[in-house]
C-alpha cells in the first residue's frame, strides 16, 4: 500500500468485482488456490444476499450446486449448514431430472457464507464501489473506486449482479437503488462502455413478502420435507444435518386474481413501457402469466418462509411490479390470502449487464486480458446459476495469473458447461435460466454422478484436496466392481428366484440370466435383489445407487456416450482466433457475419450459433481440412 | 383497507415512522398498550441497526436502558439476549456514576429485536417510505407514502433518526444514501416544511471497521468483562445470562497519528465547509480532537467486536470523515494497527432533524396535535437516547388516541425526564449526549434505583404487569424494614466489635452507636458489618445494595430530596399557553421573546430557557399570583 498523490494503492492477485453469489465463489476460489485476493462490495450487508426466492437449487439448478461442490464451490457447503427444509424434486420420475432443493434461512445463509469468506486465507473483504476499470493496450491491470483509491491485479472477476444502474420498480414508483434498498452501483456502467463493452439492460422482479400470521394455512396444501434429508455437498455427512423442517405452502390463483390484474395491466409498468429492461421468460411475474397463458384458470402459488425466525413468507409464483392496491387487491383473491398483509411489496428491478457473446468460453473477455465476468451480469438469472459462473470465472482468473491455461468445461461433462456455452454462444435477449432440457445428455449429466464426474478436475485445478479425491476414485473403482460382478453373475431358475420373482410382477426365469440384467427390469432394482443375490458385498447408499442407475439405463447411456464422442470430435477441431471467415468460399454471407462476430473456439461451438448451417459446417471442415494440409506440406 | 381511488388506504391507532431504535420502542409501547399499530421503515432489514458504536450502555446510557426497562421498554431485554461482553463502568467511583455498559453482538441484536417486533399483536410492520404527513386544521389525519398510499391514524410517531435527505461523507465523496449504503428518506422533508416545522441539519460521524486478523493484540491492553455479569433488564435472571465473554482491547494514538491529520485538514470535509450539518460535541471525530486537544499527545482507542463471529472490529474514537487515504495512514500510526485492513471506511452521516423545542414535554408537537417525535429526528443521538424518547412518545401517543392524559417525567424523577426537558427546552446546535452531569439530582437518578423510581409508573401506563410491580413493591418494603432495623439496632463496644473493628481499620467505639451509623463509615459497608451483626435477615443482592446505597449517602441523599421539593413546586406552577408575555411588565425583552418562542408548560421549564434570568422568572411568580386572586376575585 502507498499513498503518493493522495490516493489509496494497493496491490492484488486477482481483483473481485461483487460479492453476491458470483463473486463469493469467484472470490473463494482464487483465494484458494493462493492467490492474494480482494473482494469488493457496495456493502458487506449484501454479501451472498438472496434478494428473490428463499431457497437453493431446483430442477435443473440442484445439479450446478452439486457440480460446483464437486469442484471445490462452497454453495452446496452453505446451504447444508442452513437449509430449514430439504426436498428432492421429481423423485417419481427418471433420475436424470431428480434434482435436490432447500429452503434457506436467508439471514443465516449471508451470516454463515460471510463467515466463511472473512476466514479465508488470502481473501480481503473491501466495502467499496468500484467506478473504473484500469486498462492498458486492451489488458486488465486494475480497478478505481468512487474515492478515486486505485488497486491493481493481474486478474479481475465482475460480478456486479444487478446493482449496475439499478432501478426498483411497481406501480408508478422508480426508487434508484439495488434490491432491498440496498444502494446501487452507478458509476461502472460508463467505463465499461468507454473500454468496448456492449451493454444490455434486463429486468427481473420479486413478490411481496407477507406477514405469516394474516395467512389462514387451512386453505392451503402443506409441503413437506424429505423424510431424509440428502445433503447438497458431497461433503457433508448425512446424518449431521438431520432436521425438524419448516412446511412450506400451496395454493393458488384464480379467475377473480387475473380478472383483478387484467383489469390492471394498463397501469403496469411492464405494459406501459416504463420498464425497458427485458424480463425471464421462465420466471414470469404473475401479470406475464396472465397474459401469456390466457386459458389457463389458475397458477400455483407457493407461500414459504423467508428463515426460521421470521415471519416474513414468500409468495413464489407471484412476483408483479404493478401498483400497490393492484398488489393488495390480487393477493387477497387467492385461497388463505384474503387477509394478508403485505410487509414489503412486489416490485421489478432493472440492472445493466452485459452480452455474454464478448466472452470467452472461460469468461475472459475476448476484447480486455485478464478481465473476467460472471452471475447476472453475464446476462443470466438465479443464484446457482450465478455461483456456477462465479466459481468457473475466479478458477481462470487464478489461472490466469499462474500463467496456467483457462479451464472449460464443455457440453457433455456439465450442466455448467451448458450454461456457460449457451451464455458465450447464443444470442438471449432475456435473463438465462438453466433447465435440465438445455442439456443434450442429461442422463449423463445427473446431480447424484456430480462427483463421479468431476471431482478429479476439482482436484487438478486445486480446490480438491487429496483425501477427497481418493475416496472419490475409491467410490468409482467399487462401483466398477460391482458392475463387473453383477454383469458376471448368473442367476438360475431355481425355486427361491421364481418364487421371487413372482412376488415382484416380474416375468419368470426360462434360462440363466445375469443379475445385470435383471436389473433393468423396470420392476425390479439393484436394491430389490438383494434377496436372491448371496454374494453381494457391503456398499454405501451412494455406491448401490450409481450400480443401479448404470446398469437400469445402460442402453441409454452408451447412446448418449457414443453421442459425446462424435460431439467430442467437433469440439476438439479448434478455430483460431485470427480465422477471416469473409475469405472463406461457400459459407453463406449470415455465416460469414455471425462467425466473425462471435470467433467461435471450435467447431463445436460455431455449429451452435444461429444462423451457421450445418452447411456452413461442412465447408468450415473443409477448408480447416484444406488449412492443415497446406501448413503441413 | 379500500383501494378506491387506485391507492391503498388503510386505518390504524398509532402509525411510527421509523424502525430505529426510537421507532422499535414507540411501536412496541403503543402496540402493548392495545393500539393498532403500524410502524413503516425504509428498510426492514434497518430494524435496529447500530450503524456505529457496537454496545449499550455506558456512562448514563445505562441508566437511560434501565429506566426504560422500568417503564417497560425493550431495549434491557434485548441486549440482555445478545450481548457478547458486559462490565458496569466507573465500579471505582460513586454509586451515582455507575454504568452497565455491554457489547452486542450487532447482527443478532437487530434479529431479536425483530423478532420480538414480528410477534407482537396489533403490530404491523410495512416497509415503504412515508413522504407525506396529513394535517387537517393542525390535527394529525395520517400519512403518505410514496407509492401515494394513505394511512390513516390518531396519533403519529416521527422517528426517523439519520435518513431524511441523509448523505455520507468521507474525503470527496458524497453519497445520498443512510448508514451502510441504505436507502436515505428523501420527501419527508418537505412535508415537514409545508407542516411548518422548523428543520435542522445535523451530521455525525463513525470510524473505519476493519479486519480482526490484519491486528496485532500483543501491543494492546485486553479489556475484559465482568467477572458476575449484571443484567440489564430488572426481568432478567442473572444466572440465566453469565456467559464466556470476548475481549475488547485498548491502544493509543500518538503524535504522528496527529500530525498526518494536522496535515491532511485541508482534505477534510468537515473543515473545508462541506459539510454542513453540525456534528456532536461529546462524540468528536478524532480530527476534532486533534483539533480542539491540541495539548494532548494522545487519545484512547477501543477495539471492539462488531459480532461474536465476525471479523469486523470498530475502531472506538476514531471517528472520522478524512478522505480514505489519510483513513489508512493515521490508523496504521497506531500501535497494533500498523498493518491494518480496513473493511468499512470511516465517514460522517448529514441528515435532517428538528429544533425539539417545537414539542411539549409530552413530545407532542405543539402547532400538530397528535403528531409525537423522538429519536435522533429530535436532534439527540446515541441509541440509548433515541429509545428513551421512542418509548415516552409511544406511550403518550397511545395515550392520546385513549384520550388521556400525556406522562412527563420531570428531572427529579429520572434521566429520561432530564433528556427530554433538556431536549424540549434548551437551545443546542448540536446533536445532544446523556451525560451524568446533566442530572442535577444523579444521587437519586441512579441505574441501580431505576425499578424503584420508575417500575410503579410503568405499571399504571400499562406496560408492567401486576407480578412485576408486586416484586418491586416487596423489594421495597424489604429495603424499609431493614433500614428500620439497622437505625434501631445498636451496637456497643464489646470485645468482638472493636477487634472486628481493628481489623478493618475502624475508630474504636467509645459509645454504643447503630447499625445504620457505622454503614456510613467509608471504610465499612452492609456488607462487611455482617460478622457483627447476627440478627440479619436473609436478603437479596438487590435489596442488600440498596441498603447499602441508602444508608451510605443518606446525607446527600437527604439534601438532594429536599432540593427536589423546591424543583417540585416550580415545576407546579402551570403556564397556561395562552399566556401574552409581551404583556408582562417588568420581563426583559430578550425574555419576553424566549417565553413567547418557546410557551414553556410551567416556570420551572421557563427557569431552564436560557436568556431567562431568575429575576424574570421572580416577575413571573408574581404576575401569576395577581392572575390568581383576579380570577379568585
Ligand atoms: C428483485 C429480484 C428478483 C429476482 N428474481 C429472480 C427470479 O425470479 N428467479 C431467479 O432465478 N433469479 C432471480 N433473481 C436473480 C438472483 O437474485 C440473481 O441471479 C443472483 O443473486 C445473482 O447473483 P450475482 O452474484 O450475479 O449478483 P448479485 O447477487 O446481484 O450481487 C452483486 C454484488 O455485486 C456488488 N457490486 C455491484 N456493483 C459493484 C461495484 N461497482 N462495486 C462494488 N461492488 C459492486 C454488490 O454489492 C453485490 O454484492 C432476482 C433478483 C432480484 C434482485
Ligand atoms: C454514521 C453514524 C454515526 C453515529 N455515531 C454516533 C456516535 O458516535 N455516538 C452516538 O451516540 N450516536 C451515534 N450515532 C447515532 C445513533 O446511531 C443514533 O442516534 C440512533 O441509531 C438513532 O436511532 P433512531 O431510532 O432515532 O434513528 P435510526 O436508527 O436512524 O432509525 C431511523 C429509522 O427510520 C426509518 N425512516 C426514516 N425515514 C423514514 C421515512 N420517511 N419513512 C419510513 N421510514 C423512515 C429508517 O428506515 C430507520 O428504520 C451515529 C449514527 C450514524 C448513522
Amino acid at each position: 500500500m502507498s499513498e503518493k498523490n493522495n490516493v489509496l494503492r494497493e496491490k492484488y492477485d486477482v481483483i473481485v468485482i461483487g460479492a453476491g453469489h458470483a463473486g463469493c465463489e469467484a472470490a473463494l476460489a482464487a483465494a484458494r488456490l493462493g492467490q492474494e485476493t480482494i473482494m469488493f462490495t457496495v456493502s458487506v450487508d449484501s454479501i451472498a444476499l438472496m434478494p428473490c426466492n428463499p431457497n437453493i437449487g431446483g430442477s435443473s439448478k440442484g445439479h450446478l450446486v452439486r457440480e460446483l461442490d464437486a469442484l471445490g464451490g462452497e454453495m452446496g457447503v452453505n446451504i447444508d449448514k442452513t437449509f430449514i427444509q430439504s426436498k428432492m424434486l421429481n423423485r417419481s420420475k427418471g433420475p436424470a431430472v431428480h434434482s435436490l432443493r432447500a429452503q434457506a434461512d436467508k439471514q443465516e445463509y449471508t451470516r454463515q457464507m460471510r463467515r466463511t469468506l472473512e476466514n479465508t486465507d488470502h481473501l480481503t473483504i473491501r466495502q467499496a464501489e468500484v467506478s473504473e476499470l484500469i486498462v492498458e493496450n486492451r489488458v486488465l491491470k486494475g480497478v478505481k473506486t468512487v474515492s478515486g483509491a486505485e488497486y491493481y491485479g493481474k486478474a479481475a472477476v465482475l460480478a456486479t449482479g444487478v446493482y449496475l444502474r439499478a432501478r426498483c420498480i411497481y406501480g408508478n414508483v422508480s426508487n434508484p437503488t439495488g434490491p432491498n434498498g440496498l444502494q446501487a452501483a452507478t458509476h461502472l456502467t460508463d467505463s465499461l462502455i468507454k473500454n468496448g463493452i456492449k451493454m444490455y439492460r434486463f429486468k427481473t422482479g420479486t413478490p411481496a413478502r407477507v406477514d405469516k400470521r394474516s395467512i389462514d394455512f387451512s386453505k392451503m396444501e402443506e409441503q413437506l420435507g424429505d423424510e431424509k434429508i440428502i445433503p447438497f455437498s458431497f461433503m457433508t455427512d448425512p446424518e449431521s444435518i438431520q432436521r425438524d423442517q419448516v412446511s412450506c405452502w400451496l395454493t393458488y390463483t384464480n379467475e377473480e386474481t387475473h380478472k383483478i390484474i387484467r383489469d390492471n395491466l394498463d397501469r403496469s409498468p411492464l405494459f406501459s413501457g416504463f420498464i425497458e429492461g427485458t424480463g425471464p421468460r421462465y420466471c414470469p411475474s404473475i401479470e406475464d402469466k396472465v397474459v401469456k397463458f390466457a386459458d389457463k384458470n389458475r397458477h400455483q402459488v407457493f407461500i414459504e418462509p423467508e428463515g426460521e425466525y421470521t415471519n416474513e413468507m414468500y409468495l413464489g409464483g407471484m412476483s408483479s411490479s404493478l401498483p400497490e392496491d393492484v398488489q393488495y387487491a390480487m393477493y387477497r383473491t387467492v385461497p388463505g390470502l384474503e387477509k394478508v398483509k403485505i410487509v414489503r411489496n412486489a416490485y421489478a428491478i432493472e440492472y445493466d449487464c452485459i452480452d455474454a457473446r464478448q466472452l470467452y468460453p472461460t469468461l475472459e473477455f475476448r476484447e480486455i486480458e485478464g478481465l473476467y465476468s460472471g452471475g447476472q451480469f453475464n446476462g443470466s438469472s438465479g443464484y446457482e446459476e450465478a455461483a456456477a459462473q462465479g466459481l468457473m470465472a475466479g478458477i481462470n482468473a487464478a489461472r490466469k495469473v499462474k500463467g496456467l491455461e483457462g479451464i472449460v468445461l464443455d457440453r457433455s461433462q456439465a450442466y455448467i458447461g451448458v450454461l456457460i456455452d449457451d451464455l458465450v454462444t447464443k444470442e438471449s435477449h432475456e435473463p438465462y435460466r438453466m433447465m435440465t432440457s438445455r442439456a443434450e445428455y442429461r442422463l449423463l449429466l445427473r446431480q447424484d454422478n456430480a462427483d463421479l464426474r468431476l471431482t478429479e478436475i476439482g482436484h487438478e485445478i486445486g480446490l480438491i484436496g487429496k483425501e477427497r479425491y481418493q475416496s472419490v476414485l475409491k467410490k468409482k473403482e467399487e462401483i466398477e466392481k460391482e458392475i463387473f460382478r453383477l454383469e458376471h453373475t448368473t442367476v438360475g431358475g431355481t425355486e427361491k428366484v421364481q418364487a421371487f420373482l413372482e412376488r415382484q410382477n416380474s416375468t419368470l426365469l426360462k434360462n440363466g440370466i445375469t443379475m445385470a440384467e435383471l436389473i433393468k427390469r423396470p420392476e425390479l432394482s439393484y436394491e430389490i435383489l438383494e434377496e436372491i443375490d448371496p454374494g453381494r458385498p457391503v456398499l454405501s447408499d451412494a455406491v448401490k445407487e450409481q450400480v443401479d442407475i448404470n446398469l437400469k439405463y445402460e442402453g441409454y447411456i452408451k447412446r448418449q456416450k457414443s453421442q459425446v464422442r462424435q460431439f467430442k470430435k467437433l469440439e476438439g477441431k479448434k478455430l483460431p482466433s485470427f480465422m477471416n471467415y469473409y475469405d472463406i468460399k461457400g459459407l453463406r454471407k449470415e455465416a460469414m457475419q455471425k462467425l466473425d462476430q462471435l470467433k467461435p473456439v471450435n467447431i463445436g461451438q460455431a455449429s451452435r450459433i444461429s444462423g451457421v448451417s450445418p452447411a456452413d459446417i461442412s465447408v468450415l471442415l473443409v477448408y480447416l481440412e484444406q488449412m492443415r494440409g497446406i501448413r503441413r506440406s
